[in-house]
């Protein structure tokens, strides 16, 4: 780890929609200010962000707003990589101007089978045109829904080409082989390896690794951040399993739409359940099934019940 | 077929760049008034026209110079479907406002897995956001490229929900039985199929569909146009089996690089070879070996040699 890089838990911040499902920018900065203070970092804009639903300039535009309302860039790592060269050009470069602490990087993801050259020149474009030393970017590896990979050749050549600019990586492969894997090879090179699931938090942390980077850590910030901090304490084994167990609850159904069931019956507003197409809300025998399940383990969110974050985090 | 369709022959007409890698407009005009003189169709944006490596406001501005330059928007079926709602929307609005023919439009690809219900009210979000009457919609099933599918069950609600919006279908699924149980069932609905390769457009146009929408038809659009036009003329097969010959060449080498590589070389213009990352263009010896294999077969592109098309076709 170098300086005051990215470290810990951080959550794909899911995006509140209003009733025209647009982004509901005020109830987005509550989300954050009590995520924050579940020292949980803020990866807005990622897979289970709904981040590709959004357009560029409605992302900037929360950006800005969550900026004015003094939610500190620094824990902030957007997701920037878009299918067309200058929206990530854009969208990098805005995340640079506004101090974001790095940036997660998707490839383009549209076309199929390119060459590993045809994705450093496509990092390296827009690495080159945003032309910031403030720029810090995070490969985003996530190939079951991308179904682009980043291999360890690519991430050696930018490393070598790139210093200091790409600086980690989010493993989302679900593989804790690869994840092990590229701890043990980069791992000397002063790059962070974020695994994409807490489930191999104390795995990754045991191996060095900085940390997750997790869609359950939008419900469970907490007890995730915990044991990241305090993966060497003697009880670490049974926390990861206590982790474990309730993300495998919500592993059990559509995972965006059952995180947003669970915020929205707890902070109590319903308008948290909407998505954007093409994703579908929980219906309501998923709704009860997943709040019974959450239930019968006295699953809570402390801060968010009844009152809005806000309120009590303020 | 209703009144004045588009039918046939259209090409996803490949997108020239300059040395910045921004689009070329008025190399762009010069191959659309080379495509139309040779009777086929403008479908702009598609996939082997780099579409998703192109910004939306990129995409706007290529729509609005081709229409100054008196491109007959009738003939253009822009692909306007993005990831992002509000991106579909406005993509599909300028394309209405412009007078496009129709558009093609892809489902949002990132996520994958999603529902039929979800993907239903994507394209029902954006038909209603668009409300326009004039809006002509071609569904863009193209699985191996975007990883999700169109299912006939889809299309039959969209043809209930929106008759005379939801128009017809390109079926990029490389799978005749799939293109041929399209037209079975949804031929007598005024609903019209555009296979995505001519490979199948004799096949196509005697199942009484609609035409073809090919990469191919970017370098040979003549001889394609010509057979979907004179389909039941007694030597369609052997015009069939030339047709599928010089696609098979294209095929042995990256698509979009090929085709780019092709025009570059027949209109003396070495920046044609430019693709956006993460495409990369041909190399020397792919270059060499498919002008060898073009050569061989007394390959040309009447109209574009030696001089630029507009000298040509004014």
């Amino acid at each position: 780890m170098t300086d005051n890089r990215i470290q810990g838990v951080l959550a794909p911040v899911v995006t509140p929609f209003d009733r025209t499902l647009c982004p509901d920018a005020e109830r987005l900065v509550c989300q954050c200010r009590w995520l924050l203070c579940n020292n949980v970092g803020l990866a807005l804009f990622g897979t289970n962000s709904e981040g590709n639903s959004l357009s560029v300039a409605e992302k900037v535009d929360l950006l800005e707003t969550l900026v004015e309302a003094a939610i500190p860039a620094e824990r902030m790592m957007p997701g920037t990589g878009c299918c067309a060269l200058p929206d990530s050009v854009e969208l990098t470069r805005q995340a640079v101007r506004l101090g974001c602490g790095g940036v997660l990087m998707l490839p383009p993801f549209y076309y199929k089978g390119v060459t590993e050259e045809g994705l450093f020149r496509s990092y390296a474009e827009i690495i080159e045109r945003v032309g910031d030393s403030r720029l810090r970017i995070y490969l985003y590896h996530i190939p079951p829904i991308a179904r682009i990979s980043i291999s360890p050749n690519l991430i050696e050549r930018l490393l070598k080409s790139y210093p200091g600019t790409v600086v980690g990586i989010k493993d989302s492969s679900g593989d804790w082989e690869n994840t092990r894997a590229m701890l043990e090879t980069f791992q000397s090179q002063d790059f962070d390896v974020f695994v994409g699931s807490e489930t191999f938090l104390l795995a990754t942390r045991r191996a060095g690794g900085a940390g997750c980077i997790s869609a359950t850590a939008n419900v469970n910030p907490g007890a995730i951040a915990a044991l990241a901090a305090a993966w060497r304490a003697p009880d670490a084994d049974a926390h990861q399993a206590a982790l474990t167990a309730l993300r495998q609850i919500f592993q059990r159904y559509p995972m965006i739409p059952a995180l947003k069931a669970a915020i929205s019956v707890h902070c109590g507003h319903p308008g948290w359940a909407t998505v954007r197409p093409p994703l579908q809300p929980l219906d309501q025998d998923q709704r009860r099934s997943l709040m019974a399940e959450l239930g019968a383990i006295g699953f809570s969110m402390p801060g968010m019940d009844g009152t809005t974050p806000s309120d009590v985090l303020g």
